[in-house]
């Protein structure tokens, strides 16, 4: 597999890593970069991530017709105006992919802007990320042994897929697909439910007039559950409102569960609250051995 | 500070420690172990941790009569006749205190049985803890930079306390003092209800018919969200109905404000669902950068 031009727009963590290792796979001959700022597309030329540079008031999107790969790597809010300025320069000699962590609100924009080029579009969530943001944060090994999921659709050409899924495999990366529905409603459960849950709780405990009180005896615990609540909170938001439904869905389960959980701990049932704290116990020790090797901080 | 003569009533991972800890700085002299085991109590005796040791069913109360120091590190539940049992040998120049992590309950059965021997006593809780347990799993350095917390009854000798203070301090903690409600409040919410909200988020992914699909695309965000969700059952269902009311508050407080975060989300609020993140987000970022070493695993 042999990329002979990529286009990346948004060359920051996630996008700079992409590139990088397919530079150091020796995957792709010439990687253009595209972004809003010259700053971050300068660090991306000073360490080598991309070979050209281009803002978006330049015309970045006649890049893509003689490109073999565009990766949005941008901020999904973003992407309606991208796809709009590419729709134009699309062929099918070109595929086109991203790396948002939601999938059914992208293929949205992409089926109202794309038009004949919605078949060169494979939906990807590159599952890998740090805290640390733009392209100075970059680094080859982002995705080794990470996951992308890709949600290709019915118009997908089987060229694009085929090439989109050797490009997250020459960066490490292990590829699999999901349904666009079916990825947002395991990701609603997984990752953007637990963020939801661990902003509420520091949000609560910071308004309390007594919280320093709260935060001075709070351990390891406390620190592992909220870890996340110390992300993004612009991330954050788009996600929770473009997966609004899946999410919305999520919490109401949760909130029975919780509710459930409440009814036992009033009652005094401690068989089965013993019993349901097992249930979890048992599950979350099976899914740790499952997982061979340590996690690198992810945005997940 | 030298302890004479200190009796451990449950030789595990906090009373074994503790006794190591003393013994490690020269504080006590003699150490006699008290547990429902000889198997546990043979290993403590093999460690060095204790040099006698007597299992439940001996006579282990009238060790109290001329020690310096009683530590109960047993599971709470089991207080009540070791409270009894210990009644009748507590003087005025011994002093007995507790690693539990509820407070108001156990204090609620020191006074249902010790008598004149209340003013011996000197509720703790030990912020410290690790996964493992059993005499196995002690080590002196468990309590190095950790905090103890006491919580002294009006009945409570100035001595009693002067001398578990100066014990964990010894061990290496930095001891401080809250009103019995007071500490039962504070952990309601910064470890009994985060340890509830991850036990049912976990046994609730883990009852779905399609768990695995789950379970396979959670990432590193989900594994520490989820990490105190692998804690022991038995342990936290009696933690969760020793301090039911201070925790059926935080369950109630924290279902509003998850209310609150999904009338955001429904509404499509970004500005407002933002903000709130950005509270979270500083707030923990903040308690983070207040923390100025690592944490070692606790139970907290």
């Amino acid at each position: 597999m042999k990329i002979k031009k990529l286009v990346v727009v948004g060359v920051g963590l996630i996008g700079g890593s992409c590139a990088l290792a397919l530079k150091k796979a020796g995957a792709v001959d010439e990687v253009v970069g595209v972004g809003r700022t010259r700053t971050n597309l300068d660090t991306a030329r000073e360490r080598g991530i991309v070979d050209r540079a281009l803002t978006l008031d330049m015309p970045w999107a006649r890049e893509a017709a003689d490109a073999d790969v565009v990766l949005l790597a941008a901020p999904v809010a973003q992407f309606p105006p991208l796809f709009e300025a590419l729709a134009p320069h699309v062929s099918d000699d070109v595929a086109i992919t991203d790396a948002g962590s939601t999938k059914q609100d992208v293929i949205a924009a992409a089926r109202g802007t794309l038009g004949d080029g919605l078949a060169s579009f494979i939906p990807g969530h590159p599952i890998a990320g740090t805290e640390h943001t733009g392209a100075a944060a970059a680094f080859p090994a982002l995705f080794e042994g990470r996951n992308v999921v890709l949600t290709p659709l019915d118009e997908t050409h089987d060229d694009a897929i085929a090439l989109v899924t050797a490009m997250w495999q020459a960066c490490g990366a292990r590829v699999s697909t999901l349904e666009p529905e079916r990825h947002d409603a395991i990701f609603a459960a997984v990752s953007h439910l637990p963020h939801v849950l661990a902003f509420t709780l520091v949000a609560e405990l910071a308004a309390r007039p007594d919280a320093a009180a709260y935060f001075d005896h709070a351990a390891s615990g406390f620190r592992d559950f909220t870890r996340i609540a110390g992300s993004s909170p612009e991330m954050w938001r788009d996600i929770a409102l473009a997966n609004r439904e899946a999410l919305l869905a999520e919490i109401d389960g949760y909130g029975d569960a919780l509710a459930a959980a409440r009814a036992l701990i009033s009652e005094g049932d401690g068989e089965a609250l013993a019993e349901m704290f097992e249930q979890a116990s048992t599950a979350r020790r099976a899914w740790e051995a499952r997982r061979v090797r340590p996690v690198p901080e992810d945005k997940g």
